[in-house]
């Protein structure tokens, strides 16, 4: 059966809230059940449940890689706030602020040791070659992880390490994710590598959509605080570009702001807003933007797929790559 | 080929000086190499090849586990040497010290990935087991670990609950590592449930000789600060055995220490061993090792293995249940 893109999604969230974990120690799976319960996009299991279904009419096989992707990459996050220390995620407080620290640390590991778990169930046939696939990936996204937190200290990161991380942090996740569904499918090799890149393009195309929404999104529907990335001098693709960019004094400009500990949050967003408009640095963007944009479609067209088996892959990516939240 | 138990202490160590791991960024993998180069006894790799050993002249395919289980190990010094504050581990200065707390969690998730990369390289006819093996232990561990911290906050901890968690904590990897050996060599079920069942008794065993030199050991071969445990109030069987047995005097004594913020740690370790002598509790400890001495042996019995095969297992129990260090 050919499924729509909503009922994949409304699959995947029965999936997750079908989830269940050995209950004791409560302390260590609660943490565990509320990151999963505060949602998200789904976004990367769902992609896994597509890629499989252009294959296979049947993804019952796909939903264990599915889920297992969906739990590494809240494992994750519930790390990530950890390490930079946020109060928030999707509105409701991270788990080291509901719990405390060393309960972020221990259940975010058993949350990583729960997607092996998932993965673990795949059929027989495909157990190796997907673990392989999961574990390059999630050694990848410490990698692109560790590279964020190495750039915080630096202000000449090039806008090559730049992309690196992000596909390492963000990209190959959703590469991934999309890779799976099409191996358990039974697609080809070949088919497969083109949805690994399809991931990748989308991946980064999405990362940078979201440095773009960081200062010129809706504060309404972003979810986030705007100009979050600028208070804390965050090396997003637009401060790197207007970096590279910018003149003598508007580089003084960044820096004295940089080197500032107090000051008022609105006149520092004004004052980057001003410098990345006079620099250019949104048309920038959305002109890099634009060539992922252009990369993914290039692979989703070379896909073999039987006719009208990739309309909600065309749906997905279409969504994914301009997305306004 | 029967190795002796120096030869497979070898092996083991010259493996780990092969394993490699991606280079980059060197940030996340140098802390990984330095926690497997701090040392430690390597008892749970060789316990796997030694118990692989029993049933096939070749180890080969016992080494990726046997590693699995070793860098696991480290993984959860890693991380629990962050969760308890620990300045130290054998003798040098912890991850979270050498670097930061950061690089401690991200480099312990990436070290937890490459045991899960250890353990797919092993034989794919026995890859399922394993994986279920490991991950049901992993998490067991998880759960042992945050036992552990809930018991922190208590002072009503009861002895099967401490031994209870100090399974989970401790004796199940021991027994892991024997019975993926055991599986990778060809043992039948039953001979694997056994070799499983020692190790749980010697880890127990293990755990409480530790409990004990905290107060008991000389300090020149224990490696760590005598009497540690109690300057912490941790609850370890000596104490809540004490606990339990204490007149309602002793008990006082007991929490007027425990409310204590400043005080003489060597008077607060000689009022503990004061009151340990006067309620038995050496002699308590000592019993229970040698009950948990004797079902390992007992389990050890059972064995089916052919004659000559065990003696190197019976020189490995004898030395971990005997330890002085």
């Amino acid at each position: 059966m050919y499924l729509s893109f909503q009922d994949i999604i409304s699959r995947v969230e029965t999936e997750i809230s079908r989830l269940r974990f050995v209950n004791h120690p409560e302390s260590l799976y609660a943490p565990i059940s509320y990151m999963l319960s505060i949602g998200g996009k789904r976004i990367r299991p769902s992609l896994a449940l597509v890629s499989c279904n252009i294959y296979s009419d049947s993804i019952e096989h796909s939903i264990p890689p599915a889920l297992c992707v969906e739990v590494f990459h809240n494992f994750t996050l519930m790390h990530d706030d950890l390490i930079d220390n946020s109060d928030r995620r999707r509105k409701k407080p991270t788990v080291h602020k509901v719990w405390n620290k060393n309960t972020a640390i221990l259940s975010g590991d058993a949350m990583l040791i729960t997607a092996y778990r998932l993965i673990s169930e795949s059929p027989s046939s495909n157990l190796k070659e997907l673990l392989d696939l999961f574990t390059t990936t999630a050694l990848e996204i410490c990698g692109g992880q560790q590279y964020d937190m190495d750039f915080e200290s630096r202000t000449d990161v090039t806008e090559a390490e730049y992309i690196e991380m992000i596909r390492l942090k963000t990209a190959v996740l959703l590469a991934c994710a999309l890779k799976a569904g099409a191996i358990i499918g039974g697609a080809s090799e070949e088919e497969a590598m083109h949805l690994y890149e399809l991931g990748v393009y989308i991946g980064l195309a999405y990362q940078l959509q979201d440095d773009l929404l960081d200062v010129y999104g809706d504060p309404e529907t972003f979810g986030k605080i705007v100009g979050g990335d600028i208070l804390s001098n965050k090396k997003t693709f637009l401060l790197i570009y207007a970096l590279e960019q910018a003149s003598q004094s508007q580089s003084e400009e960044f820096h004295r702001w940089f080197g500032q500990k107090t000051f008022d949050p609105s006149e520092k967003v004004a004052a980057f807003k001003r410098m990345y408009d006079a620099l250019g640095v949104k048309e920038a963007a959305e002109a890099k933007i634009k060539s992922y944009y252009d990369k993914a479609w290039e692979h989703l067209h070379m896909l073999q797929a039987p006719h009208g088996r990739l309309a909600v892959l065309e749906e997905v990516t279409n969504y994914l790559l301009y997305r306004q939240a």
